[in-house]
């Protein structure tokens, strides 16, 4: 007998016969013998609604306040998910995040978890409950609500699986796991089987949106091996765990991409100590976040600057940089939205050479050119122009062999 | 400076646009110098959303879940006039019934509040803070969150009212208060300064549904002032109070009516003891309320018994009564559905002979025929043909003048 969590998103529980289906999948892991305990989203577009509805009230809603509203909206589906499997014959509880509780610091909207209590959880198992908790949620040390952010249930998932130490935490999602890249760009993508951590939080932070970056963060901390599979088959899906000896033989795990950067170069720099705080600070006072940043050698003690910012926040950021370059003397600013970033990612590469010079020159024969280079231990990061996106994914998918990876493991 | 209670029903949440008023009339409250604690319902039309959820669900949802479910429509109402006070730039903090907290007994969907810790909310109004409460729910001693019935909300604000000994409590509805009889009716009804909470009693047990019925009786025991007023404009309302002597003047305070009764009568019922027993449990086992009774003298050991019941619940009672009667041996049962009530009610009739009879004589002169009759101390109803009701109700409302009382209040 194990001890399950199972995670079921807002598109899992979008409805009422949904919630069904997801009673019959949680009724029948635990009539295979298994503790349950289930968490789980709003109901897709009620998030939504609920922040349409604060904007409509105000223009910067008090975040507290915010948080009592948003949460609302996994009261509503813990509640018909436990009905609805106590009508099928199961004992089944629900619990909001105080009635746990899951302790949060007061970071409203971007809480982290800090102490979960299972005493309740753990009673309610040993009687044979299944156990439905909401997701995204806790409160703080002052009873306070607070919420995860977006995707947060995935961490309140593998959060309450590392407190109760459960054998296996599934994400439950609308794809059959993580693909070696978008299937929806690269007709023969293929599932990976498993994952490092690492190679997930790279993966996720570029753009592939299948699991909220903290829960892997924490599930790596905690050592709690995650299974993202889908909610709409009984398919095998993927492994997110410590790495192993089999996945160094990989080189390249992945391809990402993520289209929603703009890059921005402040030209003739002043090259002196302290110009990067100068330019750098008042982006992060102004919550905007930072991807990729390039300082090339200076000449003549002058330097380019070129970084990406996500492009919601572009207008916001060229007005800001306008006013920092004017500041320390750059000669100009200089932008562009049309780019994307493209990436292989492989703990394989870290013992492996020539990784990188073949996604150059993969990049290269198709005529591609690279305007930016970002590495790290385990990733290989260009920024091209963004009509060739496609283009680029799929001859690093073919130059890395990924789509044969599926056939391997088949023949195995 | 006072302390006030207001409480907003859900047509007065209903949308943004109508929660920003709500904002300016508590503002304005507490721009008077008033300590203001509001208590809100859910937006029109969501616990009807979140019932039709249930129902779709299941068909006997689990009680515990269904009020985690419905309690959901509050949390959003509360924190939308919260963040909308406060970028009014008031102080203005919100609280679920755990978070204040509200203790309730067990019973769920009709759980009756038995304390209310005011520690939380004294503190957040000594700091000047406007407190803004959830109506309808509370928690039981195991911290399940338990609801306190349709029309809860009223009960809330005059629990919270009482146990923080506020000057008054404010409810606030889509009519200006409470009216002599219903306007839609009888185009001189006129609006009453002030009314007994006895009067409120049974004007609302009667159908004149502006007050919970059970926040009248908790305002009658701990001696709660309800205001009840419109939502829309600044004009007075009713006064629900103790009793004094100005109301003892006025003969008759109301004329009430509900159509929503069907009468059965059981014929020729052996009058031996028991008999009202075996005719009575089986529909209170089943939860059908039985309103008026009467049973008249028997002949030759025989009597009829006529009572009313729901009309929702009245196919359900026709086939419970058709066994029973069987059972003890009564001739037959005919039915009715096609009948009124209608009741005259003031405290004033208790020290004043005559009244009854002026209301059958009344009834009588429009050939109106009475088919049951039934008094207390302060109010005499009459069953009729539920055509008749209209007329009837403008009628009495005639013969006891009610249509000049406020003619006579503007002439002081």
């Amino acid at each position: 007998m194990a001890l399950v969590v199972q995670k079921y998103g807002g598109t899992s529980v979008g409805t009422v016969e949904k919630i069904r289906n997801v009673a019959r999948r949680v009724a029948r892991t635990y009539d295979e013998g298994n503790d349950v305990i289930v968490v789980v989203s709003a109901m897709a577009g009620e998030t939504d609604k609920l922040v349409g509805l604060a904007n409509e009230m105000c223009e910067f809603p008090n975040e507290r306040e915010y948080d009592v509203l948003v949460a609302s909206g996994e009261q509503v589906s813990i509640s018909l998910l436990s009905m609805c499997l106590q009508s099928m014959g199961y004992k089944a509880k629900s619990y909001l995040g105080w009635q746990i509780p899951i302790y949060t610091d007061s970071a409203h909207s971007t809480a982290r978890i800090k102490e979960i209590r299972d005493g309740n959880i753990r009673e309610d198992l040993r009687s044979g409950s299944i156990v439905v908790v909401a997701g995204f949620q806790g409160i703080d040390q002052d009873g306070n609500i607070a919420t995860l952010g977006r995707g947060g249930s995935d961490t309140s998932a593998v959060a309450v699986a590392a407190a109760l130490k459960a054998d296996v935490c599934e994400i439950y999602t609308d794809v059959d796991g993580i693909y070696t890249t978008d299937p929806r760009m690269v007709s023969d993508a293929t599932k990976v089987e498993k994952i490092s951590y690492d190679e997930m939080l790279e993966m996720a932070s570029l753009g592939a949106k299948v699991l909220q970056i903290r829960s892997v963060e924490f599930a790596k901390k905690y050592d709690v091996v995650i299974h993202v599979r889908s909610s709409f088959n009984d398919n095998q899906g993927t492994l997110v765990m410590k790495e192993d000896a089999d996945m160094e033989t990989v080189l390249v795990s992945g391809i990402a991409y993520n289209k929603n950067e703009a890059k921005i170069s402040v030209l003739k720099v002043p090259d002196t100590p302290g110009i990067a705080a100068e330019l750098f600070s008042p982006l992060s006072e102004a919550n905007i976040t930072v991807d990729m940043i390039i300082q090339n050698v200076s000449h003549d003690g002058l330097t380019d600057m070129t970084f990406t910012v996500p492009r919601t926040d572009f207008k916001k950021a060229l007005k800001i940089v306008g006013e920092s370059a004017n500041k320390i003397g750059a000669e100009k600013v200089i932008s562009n939205e049309a780019i994307a970033k493209v990436s292989i990612i492989g703990v394989g590469m870290r013992s492996h050479s020539g990784i990188a010079s073949k996604m150059f020159s993969t990049l290269a024969g198709e005529g591609v050119n690279i305007q930016m280079i970002s590495t790290s231990e385990i990733k290989v990061s260009c920024i091209i122009d963004d009509k060739y996106t496609e283009l680029a994914v799929r001859v690093l998918h073919d130059a890395f062999e990924l789509g044969q990876i599926e056939v391997k493991e088949e023949d195995i």
